[in-house]
């Protein structure tokens, strides 16, 4: 009869613990699952059964009573369950904390005075989880070359039966970066209504060209070392030691930025070196040498095999037939984080997933953070990765039932309110966003129907979706390319695509917004004319406010002082303002005119007497400080 | 007695002959040259010696009586003496073809009706140039494991040997891409005085930290293969050939962009493959395993290990203490060129090799070719770097003797006068730049010292250093970002950085020029008060051209019309316009007030009426349409 699940109770004491605590006060172990399977066995995609499954996990924080709180960690390529924590039985200190110990823990980004936190090692690892170097129990000796072909979705169908067996149906969130993050996204398509939260950092729904390139060549390198014997080394007592590691050399460059590896090494030398055997000594060749011969220490061959062949025949679209269909089902709420310098899996993978889901109307923020680093960063460069999640995970939870429109969920759900921005750079002020802002959010609202789905193109905090929402249930998505401003969005559970107006835009399909809006951003973006059209083709309407330039104040200004005019809708020196394109009322009119947009409504807005007086005279573009216009396509 | 060169009579008959014509219009052929050498033999860079050494070279094009019109063609990692033209000796229809036949032949960027040009196979080749497969004349068996390491300066030392026995002293030009570039900047700096032009294309002073890994990795593969026996598997009748395949492999990679990849191969599927072996059966596996398979029928394993030996230690501050002294000598010309999408001699790496000659006063000009082709793109897409390289090539000959300002030499010594641009973007119009231009230049030329040193940022087509260097003496280089300007001021012999101002401006040291230009740049630059600083770092004054805001022209304009301005100073709608800081003349004497800048001289211009009469009334701030400003920093 299989074991039980064993729920560690307490391996964290929440009370005495704070973010500040390093990993060796969270003491941690590996337990050895064995689940729990039907008489035939675990059933691969492939058709082939693994009779028994051993899976090797650990867990963080404690379960709550309705079982809600559990959030599953998907590993990258070569960890093990040791994510988080100190586990004293690792005979290497460094090894004794968990990998990804910087995210996880109490008070980190994924709090584990909030969450209970599982990690495992993954199907076909070989850190406790059944796979190739295994016992297979139909000959007593290890499957070798008999380790059926694996793919992603069997690792996450055995997860799913770990946390199962944990007692836990639905999870609050998974998360995942690299390889990792291709299991998050097919934990979300293979168990829809499961979860709850898909965080998927530095992936994509398939690898590259180009990185499968470099796959295939670290495996035809083991394949080929004489070592490797078909893949039943185990029995002639060798390995496959040097393409092993000439493998992982291979996949650890392109892990790093060819500027973080200048960084690190440059042309440094070590002094003496094999010259016979052509190595350099430069300190590049150390490294890697280290790299290849600690792998080869720690990790099984055919387990590097198998892994990475599964890594590279994720694909979505071959599996579903389209990446549509893939999501179709999924009730999670998506966040998905590109790394700037990541050239494995990189940035415009992650917006075209953006962009399917957006299309599906799913409830996704697209986050795209700056880091030299490359890959990597996701396990090396936590700081704003951290903020981003801890914004992403600390919104109420997604309400399942009521159906996915985004920005759903109940204000009245939020769990403890407004909290201060943990590790939110503080120097970050909403500049230009500030002038008469709460009336002229409340003035912009009242162009827009109660109950729209609304694009805030540069939404800055997320303030103007995050208020529509509470006065006029609107729900939406906002853009803008600040990461604090896409943190705040995040807290305020206003989705958010961090990118440019421009870029932005090009992520959603024709019609997808009742309104798309451009408050105090069309003379901030490098190609208005294109802007406004954008805007008109992923919305039904769009409302624009925007400074009057030709409001008599400022032509007076200019005339009578012959310098460019700095007022409270015009707040900046000329040669440090974002408003790289000024115009007037009138000019917007004659270009709407020229570009056969329909201007529907317009209001007026100035607080000065001289406003007032003009406005009062019929004299909107002398008058109008600050102006918001309704507009549309011309029919 | 070794045999004397051959240089091959009428290989092109020009007259018969124009650009439209392909490769097998011109007939060429291989021939090994047995080099001169002193009786100790050649001697290395590492102090050993070559007691014989055959050179195989091809020759276009025909050496004209002063024997000043020879181009050296440098070849890149495994190419070979086949450079252009038609080869009938190859048995692949493909391979008769020369490896950069696209760029030179009759009428080409590299034109044989003009030039004759030499290309080689290069030292430690495999490819009729003596290397490891060659035979040791000491043991009559090929050397093998007795090759010594050869470095890129004993590879231009060859080429130099195989010039002066073709009777060429000085070369009108070295041309090279990838490491055939390293060995253009080696020419310069081991001959400086015998290199008028360097051309060095998508290369660099030393490789980077990622490219050194790349290249580490496929040696060791190589080195590793059960075939290789220590280098001497030539007497073991066996060779390396998985290694050799797999190190071609891991190289080809960095050569493409991952862009290239994903339109080249995406996640397409053949139908078989050997699934035990873990192949994937993904497109991009078959064409690795092609690149592999012809390698290693083309290519000796031994001179990959070395030809890569050398290009990992070729590093010109290594070798001279700094790459200031190592181009110190050096009287050659320079055309830096760089592509955008190239990771393996990523475009920093030539901005940085720009600075130090910039520094160094060389007359050097940087461009950055856009492309999305990687690497290869210097082999693949011609039609911008024939553009860049006629430009450059097109230009008189530099002076040897009248020593190195830039924008040196006579325009006396022009070829030819004004040509039309072949293969120029026609699309091209000098935008902006167009109102009354030669009035303005008149003006602003005025406020110029005689035979100054000028930075022109933004500088269209290079016409101001062009006139100014007829009119006043000036030399001076220009920054522009626009491949058609740089074209076009590589035609008018005006050194060029292609760049926006402020990145440009980087690669300048303090004080290297005496007057820095900004004529109507400073409204369309995203930080004007940063690119204002950085002209007074650079250079000792500052010229700034710029049309004012409030002219009363435009004042009235928008007083009264209620749109903003479009006159012939300001000749953009607001919407498209690249004027993104408009300004007036007080708002400039302000900026210039508050960063400690002082206004020496201005200019007020202005045609009109109404512009005439406010300037009589001494209102130059209302009167000025145009205005034209010397400045310099408060002492």
């Amino acid at each position: 009869m299989p074991a039980k699940a064993e729920i560690p109770e307490n391996t964290t004491a929440p009370a005495a613990l704070d973010a500040s605590l390093n990993a060796e006060r969270m003491p941690v172990e590996t337990r050895i699952l064995k689940l729990d399977l039907p008489p035939e066995g675990f059933r691969l995609v492939s058709g082939r059964t693994l009779k028994s499954l051993d899976v090797a996990y650990e867990t963080y924080g404690i379960l709550n009573a309705a079982k809600s709180n559990a959030v599953m960690i998907c590993s990258p390529l070569t960890t093990d369950a040791h994510a988080a924590g100190y586990n004293a039985s690792y005979e290497k200190a460094k090894e004794r904390i968990g990998w990804w110990d910087d995210m996880i823990g109490p008070g980190k980004a994924i709090d584990t005075n909030r969450y209970f936190v599982i990690a495992s090692n993954m199907l076909g690892g070989c850190k406790g989880t059944t796979g190739p170097c295994s016992v297979n129990p139909e000959t007593g000796k290890p499957y070798g070359s008999a380790f059926p072909k694996i793919s992603v979705e069997d690792m996450v169908a055995v997860q799913r039966l770990l946390s199962l067996q944990l007692g836990i149906d639905v999870l609050e969130a998974v998360v995942g970066g690299s390889m990792g993050g291709m299991q998050a996204l097919q934990w979300s398509t293979s168990f829809p209504d499961k979860v709850r939260k898909c965080i998927c950092i530095a992936a994509a729904a398939c690898l590259s060209a180009q990185a499968l390139g470099f796959e295939i060549i670290g495996r035809k390198v083991i394949v080929n070392d004489s070592g490797f014997h078909g893949g039943d080394f185990y029995q002639h007592g060798t390995i496959p030691e040097r393409g092993l590691a000439y493998a992982r050399m291979i996949g650890h460059l392109t892990y790093l930025s060819a500027l973080s590896m200048h960084e690190k090494f440059g042309r440094n030398r070590k002094e003496d070196w094999d010259e016979k055997r052509f190595e350099t000594g430069f300190e590049v060749e150390s490294y890697l040498n280290h790299q290849g011969d600690q792998f080869v220490k720690r990790f099984d061959a055919n387990s590097y095999l198998h892994i990475t062949w599964a890594m590279d025949h994720f694909d979505l679209v071959a599996r579903y037939g389209s990446l549509d269909k893939a999501f179709a089902p999924s009730q999670a709420e998506f966040l998905l984080v590109a790394l700037s310098s990541d050239w494995l899996f990189f940035p415009e993978q992650t917006r075209e997933l953006g962009r399917v889901l957006l299309n599906q109307k799913k409830i996704v923020s697209v986050v795209e953070l700056d880091s030299p680093y490359g890959h990597d960063a996701f396990l090396l460069e936590v700081a704003n990765l951290s903020q981003v999640i801890t914004g992403f995970l600390e919104k109420p939870a997604f309400d399942n039932g009521s159906g996915g429109g985004p920005g759903n969920g109940s204000a009245g759900d939020r769990q403890g309110g407004p909290r201060p921005a943990k590790g939110t750079d503080t120097s970050w002020k909403p500049r230009g966003k500030s002038f008469g802002a709460s009336r002229d959010l409340e003035a912009l609202a009242s162009l827009i129907e109660r109950g729209s789905h609304i694009l805030d193109i540069g939404c800055g905090d997320g303030v103007l979706i995050d208020r529509m929402y509470k006065s006029h249930g609107v729900t939406g998505i906002g853009i803008d390319i600040a990461l604090p401003h896409v943190v705040e969005c995040l807290r305020k559970n206003v989705p958010v695509l961090q990118s440019d107006a421009d870029r932005g835009l090009s992520l959603i399909s024709d019609g997808a917004f009742d309104y798309a809006v451009l408050n105090r951003t069309l003379q901030e973006v490098k190609k208005p004319q294109l802007v406004l059209n954008e805007m008109l083709r992923v919305a039904r309407k769009g409302i624009v406010a925007f400074p009057n330039f030709a409001f008599v104040g400022n032509r007076l200004s200019l005339l009578t002082t012959g310098v460019m005019p700095v007022s409270e809708a015009l707040p900046y020196n000329w040669h440090d303002t974002p408003n790289i394109h000024l115009f007037s009322l009138d000019d917007f009119r004659l270009l709407c005119a020229r570009e056969g947009i329909r201007i529907e409504k317009v209001l007026y807005l100035g607080e000065s007497m001289i406003s007032r007086l003009m406005l009062g005279l019929g004299r909107p573009n002398l008058g109008s400080e600050f102006v918001i216009a309704s507009i549309a396509r011309e029919s």
